[in-house]
């Protein structure tokens, strides 16, 4: 989880990060959610983000904005890797 | 691979991918071309559209739609399954 209204998607239980999109909704009333990830964990968050809108908010939000981009940078053996990350803006309707 | 300018990404090397993507907008001269994937395979294709797009058409193609979407089912044992799939559209500039 993080700052704000945005969610990072890493390897806690699914259900953790289903309840934090899901409170930033109601508890904290934003109007919309933007759920984050990098590398393997963007599969992740477009499970998340599809649970979310279908089964727990019923269709009341939709999917408002999807980004997609990468990061090059050299790892200390001096590789370089470059690892890509999402970003799906959940929005109320 | 698949039908027409559809490249589906599945388990085989990363590399295929890659060349089928390139192969799509070169050698059969598409103006776009769609990289679909489901489950654990979202990731990948994040990195295969990351990739087509700032290392090998140097930007020559830009990222035009991304669409997310999940399919219920029943298995075999009568579970209930959810399974999430993304599109993502390369266009040429």
């Amino acid at each position: 989880m993080s700052d704000d209204n945005s969610i990072f998607i890493g390897n806690k239980p699914f259900m953790n990060y289903i309840t934090g999109v899901v409170m930033q909704f109601t508890t904290k009333n934003s109007s919309e959610v933007i759920i984050k990830a990098r590398g393997k964990f963007i599969s992740r968050a477009v499970d998340v983000a599809e649970v979310v809108r279908k089964r727990f908010m019923n269709n009341t939000v939709t999917i408002s904005d999807i980004k997609i981009d990468s990061e090059d940078f050299t790892n200390k053996e001096g590789k370089e890797l470059r690892v890509s990350n999402i970003e799906i803006t959940l929005k109320k309707i």
